[in-house]
């Protein structure tokens, strides 16, 4: 080896000092089969590479040329992998998780009153929260999710976990008219809340959204009131509306108005609202959502599981409201898995509008990511692979036997990936999940905790029922 | 060592061996965390085995027991697993799965005579319907299929390439009015078919079924010939019938009768019918299937990718309809997968039904099993875990963090298990998945003649769009 170094040096090698010199320093360097970067368009970039420093994209460009340009700390090969933001699931209950099938193919409301409501008053506390959270994340990290808009109570312990896994949240500022665990009165929840967004004022990773529960759980006081403070805040309003036909007729029957309705005449319907569900829609109530680009939130596999009814999302997109995608809890889906339920939104909406091109793939994964990402004002630092933007990237193995023989990699991934060729995910440029072993998480440690959960809510469910 | 033969034997030992002595001996014996047998009944058995001898289940009973009465060539410890019949996919076109993501996203008749058709006229001969058997097979196995009814152009290769693999498979005798590659008359399709059936009549593991593709696509007199000859055959119909209400309104304007109106004329609405698809169904209809026990397929996902239409599961089911399920085509699903097959059956059905108790888990996986094998007159041999029965067995892995906690091992595969979290899999007692290897397909080779395949049929599908 000394050899060498006395050795005169080829031209060759000088040009590839000088290169190294000139070269820029950046910290990664991905190198894909594919890159889908969703924004400014869904283009799908072949042999391409993503540059990141200091936690953002820098640069996408084709393989060859960002191995000259860069001096990376760290080169990450992926030959039959596509590149795609991190996927934002765009509404949970991230601590459910905890309760994920304690009760299925049920009514909704035996579901709610025998099961759900008796035993989150019973289990939820900080300590099921936490354990509940990073059971969650975990998941959500091993299927590509790295951004995700909670509703749950204890929103403090959701943002501190979430701030010590490194993952992307923004949580709910519950506000609801009963008394619970989390406060007693509609001006307690409304002060947490806002004691929690002002506490979080300077953290990047963790914000905030109010989140009052429903419009048939919360009284026009509250709801005037997160109008008045949220003037100022000017933070999304995250909210369960229109979940099923009854709802809309139960409302009717007893203020007169439609849901959707009352919030207009609340001044909430605006572009903070992200109205979750929002099955029973009217025509002109679309074109209301559109015209103050109000937010959606589909979650398909929650609305077929509790037979809630039909969002109607190829008539929104084209209304042109902004369309994102949720999971909803485990406990009522069963998963929090958002490339499952983006292929179940792309698959509903086509039957549903009798359009068999209804939400193409392309418009699925962009639902699923940018979209999410604006419900959540979020979309100037998220939801695309653009240079100035935040490194939340995905990379999903297409050399997996049913994802074979490849023709579009962007269909593939809607139509046939699950979330176990997720390979690996990075959020601000940190890589949190690394050939599917998670970073940041004792996966050990959170398959223990959800036993011992188990063994606990297992033996008082079957009690309270017997 | 040798001093401890030399030893007294204690009662124990003694006891031991004599146990040893009188023990059954069996060639496998798989001790499980669970075991949905599914017949007799759907409970979910803790901490059993299931003994094997000769390719069949000879007994379910609790683990501690199995070790004591059988002595087992080998023992399989899956103590996170549960074991559940293999699937059956009733409805697919095996090798199309070289076409998968072809061309998605558009209307059916755009997407059959733009790109489907050409590809199938360009390019289906033998060499294709192995490769691509082979690797519909391989993804089959890989999630949990152990037999699967097919129809698709040269039968003789998919039922040659299946007894090859060890896999279970119902090929179709296909018939239609128009001339293929397969046969030049309805005579010649027929005559190919009853003479591959003569050629399969001593093979247990591949059998047969008239495959006529559809009423529209199929004359009078080809289903009558076929009425004459399963007279004597008495094998199950396997047909595409009322896809969409379009085929229903268009063959009432064209012969002034409903298609299954028109098969009942026939006589061809009885026990053998596997009706596939049936969507735009009238409640008369639905009672004239229940009473000749006629079998439907419900291929959802394929119904909602193509904007086919609803099929009316829970009132199929509650007249008594024995309900299966297909996958369809990889090119319009876009996978082979059964367990997503099934999931996407029980959410379907609940909001399609406005019924949250519609198509529970046990429904689901009945349905993706036992009903199968009835459709396809397999049900005395497989479908379901009973003693008796051919060990066709599939083992998942519910220790995942996106399967916990588990409250309840069946709802948890319906909800949220993926393919793969399919460990293992036996067809008649051989293991052909072992820890996700394939024991009798080389998955290089497979994926190398997918890539080869894709390089020749895009460069094709890109020249004769432009």
């Amino acid at each position: 080896m000394t050899a060498d170094l006395a050795e005169p040096r080829s031209d060759e090698a000088v040009s590839c000092i000088l290169r190294r010199r000139m070269a820029e320093k950046i910290d990664t360097l991905i190198e894909a089969r594919w890159v889908i970067a969703v924004d400014p368009d869904d283009t799908v970039l072949d042999h391409h590479s993503i540059a990141i420093r200091d936690g953002k994209i820098i640069a996408l460009l084709p393989t060859g040329e960002g191995a000259k340009k860069y001096q990376a700390t760290e080169t990450i090969e992926l030959p039959e992998h596509a590149l795609i933001p991190g996927l934002v699931n765009a509404h949970t209950h991230a601590p459910m998780s905890l309760f994920r099938g304690l009760a299925d193919d049920m009514p909704l409301m035996q579901w709610l009153n025998e099961h759900i409501w008796p035993a989150e008053s019973k289990w939820v506390n900080e300590e099921f929260v936490r354990d509940g959270t990073r059971l969650a994340v975990a998941e959500m990290l091993k299927s590509g999710t790295t951004c995700f808009s909670d509703m749950y109570f204890f929103a403090d312990v959701t943002a501190r976990t979430c701030i010590e896994i490194g993952m992307r949240a923004v949580v709910g500022l519950i506000v609801v008219d009963f008394p619970t665990v989390w406060a007693q009165s509609w001006e307690e929840y409304i002060h947490k809340g806002t004691k929690l967004h002002d506490d979080l004022r300077h953290i990047d990773l963790v914000t905030t959204a109010f989140a009052p529960h429903a419009p048939y759980s919360v009284s026009d006081a509250p709801f005037e009131k997160i109008r008045v403070v949220n003037n100022e805040l000017n933070i999304p309003v995250h909210m369960h509306v229109h979940e099923t036909a009854h709802e809309v007729e139960e409302a009717v029957a007893k203020t007169g108005m439609r849901p959707l309705q009352r919030l207009a005449r609340l001044d909430l319907l605006n572009l903070n609202l992200v109205a979750v569900h929002m099955t029973a829609l009217l025509p002109e109530e679309i074109e209301s959502l559109a015209k103050v680009n109000a937010s959606v939130v589909h979650c398909p596999e929650s609305n077929m599981k509790l037979a809630s009814g039909f969002c109607p999302v190829k008539a929104l997109l084209n209304a042109g409201v902004n369309v994102a995608i949720g999971t909803d809890g485990a406990a009522s889906n069963n998963d929090l898995d958002m490339l499952d339920e983006l292929r179940a939104a792309a698959l509903l909406a086509k039957v549903v509008a009798h359009d068999a091109t209804a939400v193409p793939a392309h418009t699925a994964l962009r639902m699923a990511t940018l979209n999410g990402a604006r419900a959540l004002h979020l979309d100037e630092h998220v939801g695309s692979l653009e240079p100035g933007k935040l490194a939340d990237i995905v990379a999903i193995d297409l050399s997996v036997i049913s994802s074979q023989p490849v023709y579009d990699p962007l269909s593939q991934i809607v139509y046939t990936a699950t979330r176990e060729q997720v390979s690996d995910v990075w959020i601000a440029g940190k890589r949190l999940l690394d050939h599917r072993q998670l970073v940041t998480l004792d996966e050990e440690s959170i398959l223990q905790k959800a036993c011992e959960w188990r063994d606990r809510i297992a033996a008082y469910d079957e009690k309270s029922k017997s």
